[in-house]
């Protein structure tokens, strides 16, 4: 009796685990665009809450819909942590994270005014919205993309490092060169003004005003507007090896003479000619 | 007699058809050079109207103008109307939806003042351009663009849901550490400042005054001026690929002679003229 | 005797000529260095002019030098033009118009006071560096970024037309929206505000105040940073292609069954294996 | 004995030649991990100097930390001095260069007050990270970066002097349409206008007013946002060719199985393994 009972209840959360965590069924993908939408919603809430106008307003109605989307997202929740195998491997992945912060914050709010702002934190569950479409294809596209990334990082490291150097030793130049009389009144002002151009953003908070600080800004500006070119440069370059793929010659060894380059299909070694 | 008056009026609408419709002939070419050129110039007539010092002192002849375009254009689809097959088509397809938009705004003006500033919907006509080149080569250069954009739609939506989730967050952030004080005094307007940063546009009409804002709006800056480089990796390597298309050798073989650059539809090795 | 003197005559007019036109003797380069140096000299004599601190200190000066530069670039003028086999193809070339252009301003200046400024034309002049470089590869490599910038003009045509028509409708938008209270007092002024933000330029001089204004600004900013993906695509590939040049098949044709894709090397038709 | 006392020197020397220079053994990675952090806060203290509130409250403190670094940096540069095989060759590198002016600055303030800005130049040492990775990957990376920045610095440099040419021109046009009244009050200063709005920053401390100059203004931004085209699309072939550089394989065919797609170094088919 209780073994069949405990069966009715795995049988249950199997169907639980279908519906909230496999959006193939019909019925799990229902739950995942309801959900979404919910999280659009209750963001939408945080944002409205935020405007003055808005928010003394209508704020009763706002309190109200912000404990509902808490009270929706926190019984989602423990639903998750009930159907789910492992419930402390749910806790520590990624979505059991996001969706722990996505509650939080209204309860902090009780002991903590003003921790309703960190709600914003609830978009991050929008990132769900790509297990919605559970496309084969769209992952494929975003694994594509990730890849080229993930080749490219340390091409992207070297760069980043360089533009930060780049961007101290120009600043404090230009720190030098203006001065605090300019609005340049600090090292890190004037880095960040450094970045400022340097990204091509262009504030204009603060702007050079002598003749030898445009001209420096001018040079800043030149190698901004240049340099771009390398960051996109690697990541069409990695977006094209990495849509080549399989046509690329995949590191096939040589037992005998370790000749690394050959392409998945050789039978035989290049250098020694034993076989592969 | 009756037939043979339908015949003739059929023969006129042929004619008429291939006028206005079929841009090869000298006269199509011309009707539809005319016609660019009247789209133009009312769109013009549009945009001094709106300029404060020729708007009050032309007012009269502009409002000429702009009713003797909005005739001309009017008989213009009149007549498309009349010669085209099936009219109810023509009137649901793209062109004939934004031929009908460029005249309803005059006419609705007389009950709606200021409804004629929609007239610059008017400039949609330009597209007609593309019809008067008629050159082969212009459209299947536009086709390869769109097949690209089209090709990479999957990744370029990954990408902008990315984004925005981005700069929701980072407005978000930016809100809690400047606040009201420094002009970021609601959520939406911080989301706003953080589009205005990442896109590296910088109006400058907000920015972060303490220096904790001004270390975010670093970071933000850096990563939009590091991300573009992902749209412009999809487009450049997909347009790549829409290129070597059709011409990228298949590597079918040649049973006889061995030799392997064969293109997929070739039925005839191209080294020895056996069959493949 | 007198034919004697035609030979001296001519073979100084050869020497002359290749002193100023050939520019790989190395009396010829240097001739070529001297006069850049000098173009430099004159375009910045011009720049420090406009500069009021300077222009009224040294005004003396500044034009003595000014006429100095403009006898030697007469004085060059004539040379060319006596050295040249045919004076009036010079004249018509585009180097010939620079030069002419060059030195116009300055005699215009004796009736029109003001003209001077125009002198800045001078720089054009600089395009000249690249005949003194005079190094094959230098011409090569500008010849590649020609040759892709002329294959992609298509592709950029229709790139431009479509932003031309975006931003007007786009600015048209902005001028409904924000209205005149705002700085955006008439659509050209509109469309002005729509090509700052789409190019990511972002003076800041006239912005969005109200909600809707700034959630079509941030469309537009995204639109921006999104399509500029689509010209460098173009570019970069069409670079590719250039380069791969000729390991791309050339169309050589069947003349049985006019197929076109066989490659420069095949020797039968691919489609029918006639030879070709 | 002499001799044994001289071994032990030079042993000693090895063992700290080891430690600094070669950063493959644990104990040489310490070294340079401590090195990188003591630069950076060093750099770190130079630019909290600058901030005035902190500047003036830790003064003293701030006094002596600056000079126990550059006393560190000083016993490491003299360590430096004395391990290296040839101190003179050290002395004249890029990184014996840095390392010197990384102190210098100290010990100039004595003299002159106000040098130790300079300090940031330390920055610089950070450069000492890639070695302190010493991984061959990260080498190989930064050589692939370098090799491809160096295949298109001729085309680079035609793209600069045709920028630098626009950039005059453009702006000597916009003075002239524009003039003082707008702030744009010399040609110089016309000219960073121009490289503020073709390199799409736009600080916005100077715009045009005039219906002309903001049409100009307006070319100048669509130039400026279609030829960023250009050096990106120059980087991203030059990368796509340095990669396929060895990998792509060159058509040696097999002579007994007709297989042609062996590589250049390919000594064996890698189908039949006969020799090639």
């Amino acid at each position: 009796m209780r073994l069949f009972s405990s069966d009715t209840l795995r049988g249950r959360r199997l169907v639980l685990h279908d519906l909230i965590f496999g959006g193939d069924s019909p019925q799990g993908r229902l739950f995942d665009a309801v959900l979404i939408a919910v999280i659009i919603a209750s963001v939408g809430a945080v944002m409205l809450e935020s405007v003055e106008a808005i928010g003394t307003r209508f704020k009763r109605g706002l309190i109200r819909l912000e404990w509902s989307f808490t009270i929706i997202f926190t019984l989602e929740y423990l639903l998750r942590l009930s159907c789910v195998g492992r419930p402390s491997q749910y806790v520590r992945s990624f979505y059991g994270f996001v969706d722990l912060l996505a509650v939080i914050p209204t309860y902090l709010s009780v002991l903590l005014p003003g921790a309703q702002a960190l709600l914003v934190i609830r978009l991050l569950r929008i990132l769900r919205v790509f297990r919605v479409l559970k496309l084969v294809l769209y992952l494929k596209e975003a694994n594509y993309l990730l890849e080229a990334l993930k080749a490219s990082r340390r091409k992207i490291t070297i760069f980043i490092v360089t533009v930060l150097t780049l961007v101290t030793v120009l600043g404090s130049l230009i720190y030098l060169i203006e001065g605090a009389d300019n609005g340049f009144d600090s090292i890190p002002r004037s880095v960040y003004w450094a970045i400022v151009t340097l990204t091509t953003v262009g504030y204009g908070d603060i702007s050079p005003q002598t003749p030898l600080g445009q001209a420096l800004a001018a040079v800043v500006m030149i190698i901004g507007y240049g340099i771009i070119a390398v960051p996109t440069g690697i990541v069409t370059a990695e977006l094209a090896r990495v849509w080549e793929g399989d046509s690329k010659p995949v590191k096939k060894m040589c037992r005998h003479c370790y000749h690394a380059q050959h392409s998945k299909k050789a039978r035989f070694c290049s250098r020694c000619g034993s076989q592969l």
